[in-house]
């Protein structure tokens, strides 16, 4: 490990940019569900009834030039007359007023109103997985430091989910490739292997990068980096995800702290 | 507040049931991508290049029978051949195997295979929004109770966002009636009232509860219940939509802890 030519780790350049500050950075993690500069990114909220034709909606979303990236489908719950659902799309390429003008009188749509995107409000996720005393510091590290990078324009939320067994914390980390907008996964546990490292290696596949706690088991040789402190694990994890700061996760691969 | 026919606030009556052992309750807050008994919940992972019609895959996991609860779409990162695009498809009424056949010879399709669903793996969310210092506490207290109920057959997830300002905070709380498997919000701050305040109304009228730390402002007069502790705040939200806890949060509304 080079550490003079690692400048990313050295303070004050691994530091932060001030607010309003930023690195035209290409993103590290491709995300059709996080906004970027010069691209058009909306969503439409329907209140919809039983007559109204899902597929029909998209077509017209996608006549009038949206590329739909998600769609979620809630039951209704104010009890207006008419309405048994509500779908929220979010796309590219087409503003929210244009999309909501474009299905507004399609049979069955009580209502079509413009709405912030779920990446505009919640931004990137930071993901953690394993056992609750341990998740529990993870998030405190993760919760603080990104505040510090969301009251510079940053959006970064911390979501976390306390499991047990090999089969169960597996089939999560393979998840977290299927969640949207999450961009980094920290394992926050005392023994993982077998099963979850092969999940590591497939989630690492997709291209999002995987934090581990120091600990017992095959996972820490196939994470990114390993982190023995669950408040820097946490810490780290945002600062590697955050537009507003320098530290690369890439330079750091492979090493243990 | 007769707390003698209270029983759900007073031990061992409250407690809890042991692994395996549940009440077949309606559940609180209706949910089409969380699984209920009795009822099929699936999805499918398609893998699909530019020639792949969005609407036309729809069309055909609809004549199979799907009930398309959410949609995701992802960029392909694995860099196979004619794969650009990955598809995550949530649907009811249809087991994903069946789904999966449905549309693996549809053009621009690579493969598609049946996946768990995320409510099947990340289950109910508890969302807690507000400062860091507080969100990370009332973060500490929801893992790690939830923790406790995942133990005994339970799938709740605890996530958050740390967030300054009124505005930026109430943008927050409206959005959380559009974030799937959204089960109950807690509101972690110091002074939270004005636009936060009507937000919080808004979002009890789609259904999903409001817990808030003791704090100034206006907040307080509106939540479902309040609490000084934000450890016990995080630890009641999620006793609040446990189906292994017999804690009912109709019969504690209003009160102040």
């Amino acid at each position: 490990m080079d550490d003079a030519g690692d400048v990313d780790a050295l303070p004050p350049v691994e530091g932060e940019f001030a607010p309003g500050e930023h690195d035209p950075v290409e993103p590290a993690h491709p995300d059709l569900q996080i906004p970027l500069p010069g691209s058009v990114l909306s969503a439409v909220s329907l209140r919809v009834g039983p007559d109204a034709d899902f597929v029909e909606l998209l077509v017209r979303l996608r006549n009038a030039g949206a590329d739909v990236v998600s769609v979620n489908s809630f039951p209704a719950t104010r009890g207006e007359a008419g309405v048994d659902r509500v779908l929220d799309v979010e796309f590219r390429d087409l503003d929210g007023e244009a999309a909501a003008a474009s299905v507004r009188d399609a049979v069955g749509v009580a209502s079509a109103e413009p709405r912030p995107t779920l990446g505009q409000i919640f931004g990137k996720r930071v993901i953690i997985i394993g056992g609750g005393a341990q998740v529990a510091q993870v998030s405190l590290g993760a919760v603080t430091e990104s505040d510090r990078h969301n009251l510079r324009g940053e959006r970064i939320s911390v979501d976390t989910i306390a499991l047990v067994g090999e089969h169960n914390i597996a089939n999560a980390v393979r998840a977290v490739a299927d969640l949207p907008r999450a961009h980094i996964l920290v394992l926050a546990g005392s023994i993982m292997g077998g099963e979850i490292t092969r999940a590591v290696l497939e989630l690492k596949e997709t291209g999002i990068p995987v934090i581990s706690l120091n600990m017992i088991g095959s996972v820490v040789d196939v994470v990114d980096l390993v982190v023995s402190d669950p408040v820097q694990a946490g810490t780290m994890a945002v600062m590697a995800i955050a537009d507003t700061a320098r530290f690369t996760l890439d330079r750091q691969r492979g090493r243990r702290l």
